[in-house]
């Protein structure tokens, strides 16, 4: 992790960044923003799906930590942003219907439905600034599909992606291991340390879900991988297969940032 | 903590004691059976106040640590106890209507409907056990209304209900909140120390919730009180105001007896 929160929009407040986003003057990434606040995956389904969303999350923790759930028809996550607005707020939205993206577009308020119910789940950026202060050394290489299966619950169901991070210590893994164990709302411990094929991942040098910018090197000898479950990815995977008549997620990198320190994430 | 798991139903593995219970053989309390392995509460709503109930449990979490819910219309909890009968292996029910207690059968096979949904929530059972292999000495003292308000979602709304333990030694009150912080599915870190009028408590020495068997007697000075949410006891309470068509708990002391172990109550 060499590229955080260097740039304007990392010292952004999540107010002011959604501020910008929702006047559509940024469409980008929301990765490098806000440094030191909460960023979310967000899922957004029909209130008829909402009990089995609600379920494949409990069933599903470490993929899908809930961290706020709007109430049915309602666009403002009162929990940790009350004054956001779910339909203009992130960068960029991918719409499905009936298992198809239809659209790829940067506010969703010709979509938007009394029926629907927007989950937000963490994710893993407030770990990796966990990782980062505690001056643990790695390297992250992209997300991958697994062969895991998530437990399913209603139409949601498919395997998990997963990101991996390369480690050169072994003091560095188990630190790694300690540390995110306590970032319960951030995906904690990793589900997986090693082997990437007794995961189903036939090459770790080059990730077919989410591909970072820049080069990355392959993994070297004696470098240690951990996976953790990313949540936006798998969903978008799963969105597919669900066929709800509609479906919401962010785009990739373009989660919501709420008004939650990413310490809060641990849970404690 | 003296009296727990004690006599011959502390032996009892789950799967036979919930034999025993479903038998009709035990109709008492379920707190010094099957030592070790998780004892979780119960509530069960109609499909309709599914999503509601869900955002109760997200959103008061401590109080409502969420272990399994049932799939709509099945009595079976497939993730901690596959083999489990919602409707016959408690040993007490109440059963309420329009927000009346209306009955406290053995079994609610009469009144199972295929619109239910059963969500059951982790007892503190676990930490106290927890604290007891740390030698933390300490004494319950019962549960007892309390000022704090739980977050509303829908038609379920109240105050909590908190368990008071009191400790003589201020190193067992800090192990105390140490060991617990671990064990977020039994309700987790206490959500208040020391002064009960702080959290709408007037007498200690009288619990008006869950009354424990024997003398119990009154706090002492230097004696040092952590409160925990307790899940039975709150949605006892709360089953009265939200008047649902149809709700049933478990009845106090009777919970249900999961496969899991009470140590996989614990985050990790």
């Amino acid at each position: 992790m060499d590229n955080i929160c260097t740039g304007d929009l990392g010292r952004l407040t999540p107010m002011e960044y959604r501020s910008l986003v929702r006047k559509g003057e940024w469409t980008g990434s929301s990765m490098e923003a806000c440094c030191g606040w909460a960023l979310t995956d967000m899922v957004i389904v029909p209130k008829d799906y909402a009990v089995d969303f609600f379920l494949f999350c409990h069933r599903n923790p470490q993929l899908c930590p809930l961290v706020d759930v709007t109430e049915v028809g309602s666009p403002h996550p009162r929990r940790v942003a009350p004054d956001a607005d779910l339909r203009t707020d992130l960068p960029r939205y991918q719409v499905f219907k009936d298992g198809k993206l239809i659209d790829e577009p940067t506010n969703i308020l010709n979509y938007w439905r009394d029926d629907l119910v927007a989950f937000l789940t963490g994710c893993s950026l407030a770990f990796d600034w966990a990782l980062l202060a505690n001056n643990v050394q790695y390297r992250s290489i992209g997300a991958f599909a697994s062969g895991i299966p998530c437990v399913a619950a209603g139409p949601f169901r498919g395997n998990m992606v997963v990101s991996a991070r390369l480690f050169a210590s072994a003091r560095d893994v188990i630190k790694a291991i300690q540390i995110t164990s306590r970032y319960m709302l951030a995906h904690g411990a990793p589900i997986h340390i090693g082997d990437p094929e007794a995961i189903g991942i036939k090459d770790l040098s080059r990730a077919d879900r989410i591909v970072l910018p820049g080069k990355i090197d392959p993994p070297k000898p004696g470098e240690i991988a951990l996976y953790w479950p990313t949540g936006g990815a798998t969903m978008r995977d799963i969105a597919k297969d669900a066929k709800l008549p509609l479906m919401i997620v962010d785009y990739p990198r373009s989660g919501f940032i709420t008004d939650l320190r990413s310490e809060e994430l641990a849970i404690f």
